[in-house]
């Protein structure tokens, strides 16, 4: 019997510039589907904000994800920082679910974790690690990478029990 | 020669609960035209924000508002409610902005001040200038009246320079 196949977006957030990663999975083997970053051009926050539901929602049109892996966000010392953040991630999960798209949270150490084995690992580390995984040509773009990362580390995390985003 | 009218729509955010407030003015005269809340039933994070914006992109469809005055986030002492509050307010403001309603905000105090005088009204003295000032028959709730407050602030801004949101 051939195990089902999910596609998972991995995204990792930010106002000025969002990493996003489009695999296919069936828990063992993993296809690369696509990358690419969300840059909201310059300007006011809600046009930023308004830009990056947009192209992320023509990324979940084009890719048509069943689940996305959001990185968890670290709790900034600013406060003034993490309401910028959970701005950003308030336009990304909200494109996410009203595309009917369930939505997961990893921590970046969860997600080096389970790519590199290690939890401290490097950028770089992840970037070499995903292209290993994926069997890409080149390495991708560290936001890319982190994206590609966090949608590796769900399909891995669903043969344990992976847990919906609570925060 | 009749001035233009302009919709504004007041959003005071809340993850548990967000209040409306629609008006029409032309600068000086005020009708209320709507108000309520938003309230996304308990569950994981994500449903809520998705909740957030499916119910105020109803809202929007409903009342066609050509602006919104939303509420200006007091930074919060604590990282971790500044990330949830901001995550709301991502998910209300790219609500606005797809449907091209232009954002502007404004602090509480302001808001209070432009609608009692004094920067450091009560709720109950935003509540009773609010039911003042659209002459409605009732006391409006409280987070109505603060949405309410907000609409007739900008309404009341739009004589001097209104500054588009920009945090």
């Amino acid at each position: 019997m051939r195990p089902e196949t999910t596609r998972v977006i991995g995204l990792d957030p930010g106002l000025r510039r969002t990493g996003y990663g489009v695999i296919e999975t069936d828990g063992y083997r993993h296809r690369y589907q696509a990358s690419g970053q969300i840059c909201p051009p310059q300007g006011p926050i809600p046009q930023r904000l308004g830009e990056l539901f947009r192209q992320l929602s023509e990324v979940l049109e084009t890719y048509v994800p069943d689940c996305a892996a959001v990185e968890a966000s670290f709790i900034a010392a600013n406060a003034g920082t993490a309401l910028k953040l959970g701005q950003a991630r308030g336009a990304l999960i909200s494109a996410c679910v009203v595309r009917e798209v369930t939505v997961f949270e990893y921590s970046p150490r969860s997600m080096k974790q389970a790519i590199t084995g290690r939890g401290g690992a490097t950028k770089e580390q992840v970037q070499f690690m995903v292209q290993r995984l994926l069997g890409l040509a080149e390495s991708p773009q560290a936001d890319e990478a982190d994206a590609l990362g966090l949608a590796l580390c769900h399909a891995h995390s669903r043969l344990l029990t992976p847990q919906e985003c609570t925060t």
